[in-house]
Formats: C-alpha cells, sequence, structure tokens
C-alpha cells in the first residue's frame, strides 16, 4: 500500500506540523483502503479486517467465523506527566485505574463488551515494589470494574513510569458502532456530564482555593476514578439504536466535530441541555469562565457521545434506565456540515470550547487536560 | 482475586526487588488463576480465556466461537534508548520496524498467525514530519513483511519518542503452543543463529574495529531487520509437532531456563550444535571472548526455541524445508531440572552465558541487549 511513486518524495524533514496535519499527511496515506482486507483463514474461517485504520474510528474491528466481531484498540496514557499527578492529587494506583479505563473506553465506544486488555508497565529504578504494586493494583481493579481481565503485557525498566494498553472486545457480527453514521434530524445524546475533567485541570491547575470540599472531589474523582460506559456501550450495541458513537475523551466539542466529519452532517448543541457537574459550574463561577465553554473544552470524561433516529430516543432511553443508566438528548443533527451552539432564544452561535490537539495552534489555556 | 486478606500488608516501601522478583512476588498475586474465565457470551457464543497471565507465556489465548483461537500479546521496545540508536547505527524507521518484530515474534511463539497490530508512537515536539513518517513507514513495511496490519493505536506527543504495540494472531483452536508441554527426551531446537543481536551491542559498544564489513552488516542487520519466525510458528502451530515453544528475545539461556521451569523439565544443549553467525564468532575472537556463552547470553535474536518428540524431528524438518526454512536440533530435555552445556567430549557444566533480566544482580558487562 506504500507504492505511491511520489512517496519519498517528500520535503519536510524541517517541517513540525501538530498531530492532525500529521495524521491526515503522513499517517493515513499508510493505512489508506484497508478495510475489508482479509487477514488468514483458519480451518476454512476467514478473518477479515472490517473496520481498518482508515476509519480513523475509536477501535478496528475484525470479523472472525461465526456470529462475533472483534473490536481492537491501544492507548497511551500521559500517566506520570497528568498535571494532577504532578501536583500530588493522584496516585500510581489512579494511574493504573486510568490506564485500563481510557483503553475499555474506546471498546464501549465501539459498542462492544470488553473482555481483556494487555498492559505495558515500564518503571524507573527509584521506583519501589509498594508504588509498582500500587499501579498494577489499580489496574486489576479497573478491569474488573469493567468486567475485563487484564491477560499479560510487558512489565519492566525504563527511565520513567511508562503506561499504556491494548484493549480486546467483542460484539454481535457487524454489530459495531462507527463515527460514521449520524444523518440529519438524529438526535445527539450524552450518557453523563461533560467537562468535569477539563474542569479539574483548570481549578487544581491554579491556586485550587474557593471549592467546597464535595466539590474538589468530584473534580478529582473524575481523575480518580473515571468510568468507562461499558453498560451504555453494550446497549446501543446490541440493539443497533445508535447510528454512530463516539467516547468523548477528547472533549466535547472535538467529538461533536469528529462525529459530524465522519458522518458527513452538523450539529446543533443545545446550551441549556448540556448535563453539566455542579462543581464545574463552580469552577467557572470562580474562575469567571463561561460554564458552557469550558463543559465542551478538552476534558476527558470518557462519557458516550452518539446519535439515534429522534423516534428511537424514548425506546433507546428506556433501555438505559432498565439498567440504571442516563440518556441526555443534547441537539439534533443537520444537514450543514456547521457546528452551532443554540442558546435559549434561539438563536445559534458557533460551538465555543477549545480542543487540546492542535499542539502548535492557538490553544488556550482554558482547559488542556491533554488525554 | 484480590481477596487474600494480607494482600494489603505488605511492607516493602523500601524494597526496590529486580524484575523476575516483583513479577514472583507481586504481578503473580493479581493474575492467579485466571486462565479458564469465561469473559463474554455474544449470540450464544462464548469467549473464554483459555492461556492467562497466570501461565507467564509469550501471549494469552482466548477461545472464541467455532474453529479458532485468539492470541494477544504486547510488547514495549526501548527504541531511543536501544545502545545502537544511541550510537547513531539505528535508524527511526530501524525502531518502528523493530516494534513490529518484537511483537508478531510473541504471536509466532504460540503457534499462531499474526493478523493485526496496533502500535503507540510517540513523539517530542522536536522530532520532524520526515523522522515521524519514517517510524510509521517502518512500522508498516514490517507489519506487511510478517502478512499482518497496522490497524490503529495511538499517535500524539510525550516528552521522547516512546514506542509500544500490541498484536493479534489466530490459530486453530486449542492450538496455541505454550512453554509448558516439554517432555523429558525431547529434542530441543531453534530456527536460527543465536547471539547475534547480543554480539551486535558488544561489539558496536566498544571501539568497534576490527571486523570487516561483511560482519559488521550481518551483526547490524540482526537490529536493523530482524525477523519473525511466523512461517515457522504457523507451521509447529498447525502441525501440533512442537510440545513447547518460546521465542529467544531473552537470549537462548533465559529460554532454555524458563522453558524448562514451565515444563518441569531440564535440558542438556551440545556445545557443537548451537547455530552460530560467523559474525558472532568473530566478535568472540576479536574480544576473546567465549562464543558459546557470547551466543546463549542476552541477545533479541526473536528465533523460536522449541521442543519436539525425537520421533517427529524428522517429520518437522521436512516440513519446515519445504517451506524453505530451517531446523536445528541443539540438545534434548531431561528428567532432572538442570541445564548444562555438553562439551565435545562429553562432559557436561553449567549452561554459560547472562542473562539481562536481574537488573540489580551481578549482570556482567558481557551483553547487555536488553529488549
Amino acid at each position: 500500500m506504500n507504492s505511491d511513486s511520489d512517496f519519498d518524495d517528500f520535503h519536510f524533514a524541517t517541517h513540525y506540523s501538530d498531530e492532525p496535519t500529521r495524521v491526515k499527511q503522513i499517517v493515513t496515506r499508510f493505512f489508506k483502503d484497508q478495510s475489508g482486507t482479509p487477514l488468514a483463514r483458519v480451518e476454512s474461517s476467514d478473518v477479515v479486517l472490517s473496520i481498518g485504520a482508515d476509519h480513523r474510528d475509536d477501535c478496528a474491528v475484525l470479523d472472525v467465523h461465526g456470529p462475533m466481531s472483534l473490536v481492537f484498540g491501544s492507548d497511551y496514557v500521559r500517566g506520570p506527566k497528568f498535571a494532577l499527578y504532578e501536583r500530588g492529587l493522584l496516585s500510581n494506583y489512579d494511574l493504573g485505574y486510568y490506564l485500563v479505563i481510557a483503553n475499555v473506553s474506546d471498546i464501549a465506544a465501539m459498542g462492544a463488551t470488553p473482555v481483556a486488555l494487555t498492559t505495558v508497565i515500564r518503571y524507573p529504578k527509584t521506583m519501589s515494589d509498594a508504588e509498582f504494586q500500587a499501579i498494577v493494583h489499580g489496574v486489576s481493579d479497573a478491569a474488573t470494574a469493567c468486567g475485563a481481565l487484564n491477560v499479560g503485557g510487558d512489565i519492566g525498566g525504563a527511565e520513567r513510569v511508562i503506561l499504556s494498553a491494548a484493549a480486546l472486545g467483542v460484539c454481535r457480527l457487524g454489530g459495531a458502532l462507527t463515527r460514521a453514521g449520524a444523518r440529519p434530524g438524529d438526535a445527539l445524546c450524552v450518557t453523563g456530564p461533560v467537562g468535569t475533567a477539563g474542569a479539574a485541570v483548570v481549578y487544581f491547575g491554579g491556586p485550587d482555593s474557593g471549592l467546597d470540599g464535595f466539590h474538589e472531589a468530584v473534580l478529582l474523582n473524575a481523575w480518580k476514578r473515571p468510568q468507562a460506559r461499558t453498560v451504555e456501550g453494550r446497549i446501543l450495541g446490541d440493539l443497533g439504536l445508535a447510528t454512530a458513537c463516539q467516547d468523548v475523551s477528547d472533549g466535547l466539542k472535538a467529538t461533536v466535530e469528529q462525529l459530524g466529519t465522519s458522518s458527513g452532517v452538523g450539529f446543533i448543541v443545545d446550551r441549556q441541555l448540556l448535563p453539566i457537574e455542579d462543581a464545574t459550574l463552580a469552577v467557572a463561577e470562580e474562575l469567571g469562565l463561561d460554564a458552557v465553554a469550558l463543559a465542551l473544552s478538552a476534558s476527558v470524561d470518557f462519557q458516550l457521545a452518539f446519535t439515534v433516529d429522534g423516534r428511537m430516543v424514548d425506546t433507546c432511553r428506556a433501555e438505559f434506565e432498565k439498567a440504571g443508566r442516563h440518556l441526555h438528548v443534547i441537539g439534533e443533527a443537520t444537514e450543514t456540515v456547521q457546528f452551532s451552539l443554540r442558546l435559549s432564544n434561539g438563536t445559534l452561535e458557533p460551538l465555543p470550547g477549545v480542543t487540546w490537539r492542535h499542539q502548535d495552534g492557538d490553544v488556550s489555556k482554558l482547559a488542556t487536560a491533554e488525554p
């Protein structure tokens, strides 16, 4: 697939593009057209890559023999470079816990059930056995909380703690939810509050005083005990109700734009329908920020954002509620590929908030919670 | 599974155990008895973890519906911290290539066919687009060389280049090769020369003069274009001929000891049967080292070491040769769990060489090629 005649004629030895540009101009060329490739045949059963990296989705999907698809993804986490860890607010246990949730969330976003993880845990010589055990303990507990098992990986030395993982999930054949199926008129939904993790970074990155202990605990908990929306993902995948799905680990604004771009639709988000934690509102008030812009900005919340045919919203909500989960309709898909916020008086304005990926761009300091 | 009442009663906040001790005393407790766990059910098909981390094998194995097992593993590579990279002898392309081979080798060691990889590629802001593309290019070419596809993963910023991956393979149901099945009397075999990668580190870590260009190229090539033994692995898995199998990425001495410990057997390795590259012999001569000790020491060669019932060696060799591959019988399994080298006069002595894992132990500087 690397047969472009001009492939090695690049002249960007001195270029330093941002991440989206690199993905678009470099990575994409290596991955193009891979979906649909037969990968192997075992005992007359074919293994086919149905959704590859060319789809740029949360995970890849492999169809194997029988009624099952496999969902396969991988995430590195900054771990010891998290601002809250550097400030002493997260423990090594928390880092291990977070590593698993970040990876399982991508499986949930595909509508699949997580089954197994491999983890890479590298540590410096200065890390004691107790600190090392805390990481492994966090990994183990988070996997258990998600109904998955950490089945192996790689443990060894490095100059600093390095945490990475890969996750495997299963869903019914063809049942994986992509980012690409939203249709104009579909309802845009999320599974819970957005912006909490980002608000935590903004708040604890400052003088971090002013909020009461309960609000501070809610903010910290978004990092210490994040939840992967596995129950919601499985319901959406099993029932085939969602037309598109993605986790909001890049922040809601980025997620809405990615869902829209993949599906070829736009979105209107209703300002007053956004679920936002009181703690996030309190941070916005304390720091004089617009709460909705904060909630839409870079924030790793692990909620699912998804679209549902408007006539099926009640069915979907009922299924969620049977499982003790919640569905929040926050807007709708539009034919025009634009991303707008609708105010209470009906006027539309551009979707506010900042995303983190354009690291060399004009990212303000509003929220800097890089995944 | 973390219900040991004494689990949190550890008092090793000030302990800094080496890696094998940590794996044995800490990691093992979190993973025990996981093999055999049902993980999920999709459309009345069960997904069962047949070989988990508690087996301490090259990979985990999941049985899904139908005639297929999945093999799942993960490896981090030191990449920019490779001694040869630091000396300017490896390129970014080489690091990407190596990352894939290290991961695919573990799939081959289970007797499975590699189908898909996810990769984590993190890079510093000081890395140009061209350098970044070189890594992705190496990853892509190595995956193609192995008949697998890089189906996604994680790309983003970090303080330095961080490379990690996970690989997925398939084999016939129950066909995965573990480290645990060797029986006394089995022939011990390898797929090709051992010690080359370690010899490269020893040679280029010194004043690196004295060898001719061809030998130097052979040594470097062990790092620049390593080969995963996918063809041999698949033959061994398909035919069910090997009783135990592992890749030699920890060096042959370590591998033989691990195979023996897992299987409850010992091994006698015949000194004169070891396949050793001329380049490795030249390094030993140049530096005044024992060539066999060098060949057995820490060296990431990605050969497979495996055991075969003595009566099946010819069948196995014939199958290998049909595919243009080679089988070298280098010794045999014994009832006594001891690891010996047999000299040409028949005398036995302890298996020479040094392994790398005991990082705080008495590792000499003979070979320091950490994976």
